[in-house]
């Protein structure tokens, strides 16, 4: 408890800044100090920003200045809650980013993404994130973790190979996970061809997941270049939408039909018409029209891109509202079936860890992850805005560099 | 074959005659003549009026006059196609409304609902249905079957028995297992609590369902207060969508809480607004919206209810496209899943029929099946259309009154 | 605190009685003084007597005299250990039988029948049972639950509501999820044809669960006639086996085949072979043989009954070492799998709660369920043992009783 | 039709020879001349020596000399039956060795692996084997395959790469799809650890299939260490059971646990005791019960090695009626779940395929898949038999030799 405590805080649209902070305690004001006796404190070793985290600096969510940011969290536990029984001291650990109590009906069916006591508003919480229960973001030195003994992850690896690992481990508190969830939940296995929407890190990380599920032909579409220079590296077909508004006959040109097994939203509500980059504006529901369009009869639609209930930034009236003009009958007429929601990490945080112990994924180098100091956080958050084919990883006791 | 041929033909918006027709013949001229040596006749003992021909009797579609109409056969094999091979003169059986070729992908994967050899315009077919193939229909006193060996449904009891359930056996071609699938795939199971939008016949089918797969509740939403009545003479809860605007409120004074563990759309894209009937008018995504409201986080949205690619009838501009204002974000922010489509019938008549033959479930009582000569079919679909809480079969050959 | 507490202890082959305890405490001697600070403290209403305590008095287990026996319990909450979050006091709550920590891998994989951290000898743990981890028996009038939070369901209903269904609600600590695992494992589901092999309460409680899940017909096997005879109150058909040693020849005779869709084994080790009663002596591989035997190909088994490690007692040399003489080579032509395993309750004690609690099934009518005074287990114990066709609940306050 | 036909014969324990035969007709004599319109005659391109034709040459089986042998087919059709719809002439196609009519309950079901319709004696059927319904074998120039249209899966690519690849394709009428379905049936999934016993043909297509479904580490037990030393080539750890009988002991070396999560029994009832090889002679259920010892709690056994009912050339009085001695009592007490049967070919071929066609997969080579002439087939079978570390192709028409 020497140490002092840092992170990343946000102050307002466009704007994050890295800020001293209180060392963190176990409990949490904001829940009307709800002690947190079950809960731990980690030394973060890694901490990654996530283009969800780019929703709220942008502005386009009404999270309140002063939020310290982060969900992507990865650690060793440096302190225990009085009810912590099989975690302890010096364990390193993955912490999903869904906060879950173990306890609730939700949780008890694998549901932590919509764990019922977390979060006063509705089920499901997070730490660092507007709505979703108030708690205290990870992009910092120190963190808590509630709920630890069921929240964690521990590696079960020495520490150095857990160091020499991190820059992919510290991919399972997110983005593999979910990239994993949207194809899993699409129906993705052996031999599917694929259609991934979205080239950003959670759409890599998709694609190396389809591809770790043994998908025989993985296509990325995004308007990014760079991005999509990023997935033909590893082995994905792309198709790149600003210069090709036809998807069916791109898929076609590479697959020989113009439709793929199952498809993968890794876009969300921000989604942009194809077409020149900027020209087109943002269309929600053109990602989820566009699978629709592309997805064979009876395939299906994995959707952790994601959808919000309000959305007072949309440019038209519906779309505040929350409202998608989607194009259902099409889907309805080739009995597609549609899974949304968040990643419940739990679900294959463990999985996905053997994979990466083992060597059978290198999901670092597919997301191309860059390990920069937790002062530089606003110049990556500011290179990740403009598109940078980079997953940033804020290394906070320069864990990630030295084993680098 | 010394008989004659008789038969339901659509005759324009608002219009069905009884006409004689050809005796069928085991080839189809609408696809080029196509041979038909895998198919057998059937005598027709019983087939039903359902909902989605009043899509195409109110005018909605594109069908074209002369179009013999009918999917929900009930019947007895009286002439073999030359590659028949399981299937016997004489066998009494049921017919999938779904029309399957049982030897493409889709078919061998159990998605018949969307088999590729049966329609040239796209995945799935039916019999007697706009854009389904130009296969002919079954309200009439003799029909074509196709691919008998694999589509046929034979009844494994004396003809006495079978000729008693006739009412009960006749529900398997179509609403049945239609409304099983809405309950099965919204993940309906012991214990359940469920609402059913729409108490038609396939939504009193789907209560029955639900009932049977073992659901704790079934709610049922309907504005036809006879209908409703009809689903709770069997045992379910129901809300007058005509008096009563705020679902969640009335879901609550039943269960304690505002939501469902599962819901199900049995009413598809003439759905209406809630309040008074008639005030609130066509609002095609009211009920999808309203799904997403009172079902709980993690739950699952089955969705039989006919959704359709473009709907030039359509009240305003973007429904005509097949477009939706569906407020996505409120169930992806729940975790919802969606599963859409024809029910592929053949996963669950078998067992279904069982049900029925050991007493296990009285889907003619709940559904109100009422048996009509054919010659009275115009008189049924007009009944139907002012909402009769009544499934009209007809009854070509006299046998259901017979048994009854 | 202030009442005193009383339970029921073995002392040895043969033996049972009813003996003052100390007042439970939070911490579990047995394992070397492990606090139990996530544990609650219970006022007993309702434990029943189960087969598998009958496997230890019998003397067929290395049971150390003086355990207090029992692990189907039903009770109040009456005081909380200090890290209990959302369990209150006064609640009434259904206990699982299996003891789980809800924070290993099997507990968050739903496998809480082999919890990796309540028992130092091997995964899983149970209350009151030889070798399953020194945890207290619930037959008594107090009685601790550890991880409380996570182990217990609290009934969603008002105490009068409760208690009228106690008999009912008793069933969900084990016999009926145990059955309804049976029954699920096996595949059985609507319309299914089942043979459960016992007609013990366990098997009762599965043919309950197999109407539950929709079976067309359920058929129970035993050498018991009043057993038989309850099966067949609630419409089961049933196989004297007795009388009759050709099993497929009275299925045949039942179904019209000699086979059934899916099978429950709810006999384990302790089987006999067929024949008039005592004339076959013990053969413990004679109800899987027979299982084999009579299911369709392609069918699943159902495995509940207990089969142990080590079985000292058994009558043959291998059946010492546990090794059963199974004819695997049948099972395998006919592509069969096996579901062995204590049921994990928590995975369905939910779904069967609200199925009680809206009269969706009758088990304490199907199990012949009465109440007897806890000071009356040892008469309850005999009557069991030798047969009777009743499910004997402890009545430790009269609550039973009360509501009866 | 100019050809003539040619194909290996059993002639007796230890004998088979490769003789002149009659070109196969659209007839089957064998079952009393049943037609066979639905079928096709293929020009054999590739057909496989497989380990369950051994147990016939071995004398295990009641095989009657004159038998044609072969099950693993691949080819082009040079031959319609009548009945033939869509397949056609010239199409390169893959066989699957189960033989199903497509038309049954369990062919509807996907249980193509116990078909109702194709064999008088039980369910299931398959080319050149005993007792599996009197079918010709594929080992020959030019074979038989009925219901075409729903057994064949045609190669959706053009003929040179076809045949570039046909020494992988050739895996799909059985060994791919065979270990892949131990594995999968087992629960292999990502990051799996898994024990496969036996490293002949099955044994390495099942450890490739493992890693194909993403198991992080894949360990393979045998006494051959010519076929151990394979393995190792693509990436599996090995345990030389010649060597060390504790295979728990063995897994902790490799793992750090003693155990895995999943098992797969690549061996079969010919199992013979660990140690020296020839010391332990025959132990049936041996490979059974190391499984059960080293496999998690909650974890699966896929069991795709073959088990028979009846074994007169068993060396024990017990095996010979098909019993097993099995350690029951500890897979219950673990909680495992047992799958076996042959492999239902059709439910895996075509996404293997697809992996294959895509480079996901180089199954050839990791079986050391080796061509060799029809008339060689007698020297095949006996390298095969001295344990040879190779997968015998046989190349009745040249092709895969031309195209290596």
């Amino acid at each position: 408890m020497a140490d002092t405590n840092r992170g990343v805080v946000y102050q307002g649209p466009g704007k994050v800044t890295v800020e001293d902070l209180d060392y963190p305690e176990l409990e949490l004001a904001e829940q009307d100090g709800r002690k947190l006796e079950h809960g731990v404190i980690l030394k973060v070793l890694a901490t990654n920003i996530c283009g969800s985290d780019q929703h709220m600096v942008r502005g386009r969510t009404t999270a309140p200045a002063g939020l310290t940011l982060g969900h992507e969290i990865t650690g060793e536990v440096v302190e225990l809650g009085r009810d912590v029984e099989f975690i302890k001291k010096g364990d390193l650990v993955s912490v999903p980013f869904n906060i879950a109590c173990g306890r609730c009906r939700n949780c008890k069916e694998r549901h932590t993404g919509v764990c019922e006591n977390v979060n006063r508003a509705r089920p499901g919480a997070a730490y660092g994130y507007v709505d979703m229960g108030g708690w205290h973001g990870g992009q910092a030195r120190y963190a808590v973790v509630p709920y630890a003994d069921f929240n964690l992850l521990k590696f079960p690896a020495d520490r150095d190979t857990v160091l020499a690992k991190l820059p992919d481990l510290a991919m399972l508190s997110d983005i593999l996970p979910t990239g994993y969830h949207g194809a899993y939940t699409a129906g993705v296995t052996t031999g599917s061809t694929v259609y991934v929407a979205g080239a950003g890190p959670v759409g890599l990380a998709c694609a190396t997941a389809c591809l770790l599920l043994g998908a025989a032909v993985v296509i990325v579409g995004d308007m990014n270049t760079q991005r999509l220079e990023q997935a033909r590296g590893f082995g994905c077909e792309t198709i790149d939408l600003s210069r090709h508004e036809n998807v069916p006959e791109q898929i076609e040109q590479i697959l020989g039909v113009p439709e793929v097994d199952a498809a993968v939203d890794c876009v969300g509500f921000e989604a942009r018409g194809h077409g020149p980059e900027g020209s087109a504006g943002e269309q929600p529901a053109t990602v989820l029209n566009t699978l629709m369009d592309i997805t064979r009869a009876a395939g299906g639609l994995g959707i952790p891109g994601l959808y919000v209930t309000d959305d007072p930034g949309a440019p038209e009236e519906r779309a505040k509202a929350g409202q998608l003009g989607l194009r259902f009958g099409l889907g309805w007429a080739k009995s597609h079936y549609f899974v949304t929601g968040q990643c419940p990490v739990m679900k294959y945080n463990r999985q996905l860890m053997m994979a990466i112990l083992y060597d059978r994924v290198s999901v670092a180098r597919n997301v191309n992850a860059q390990a920069i100091p937790l002062d530089q956080a606003p110049e990556g958050y500011a290179e990740f805005d403009r598109g940078a084919a980079t997953k940033y990883i804020l290394d906070p006791h320069g864990a990630v560099g030295a084993a680098a």
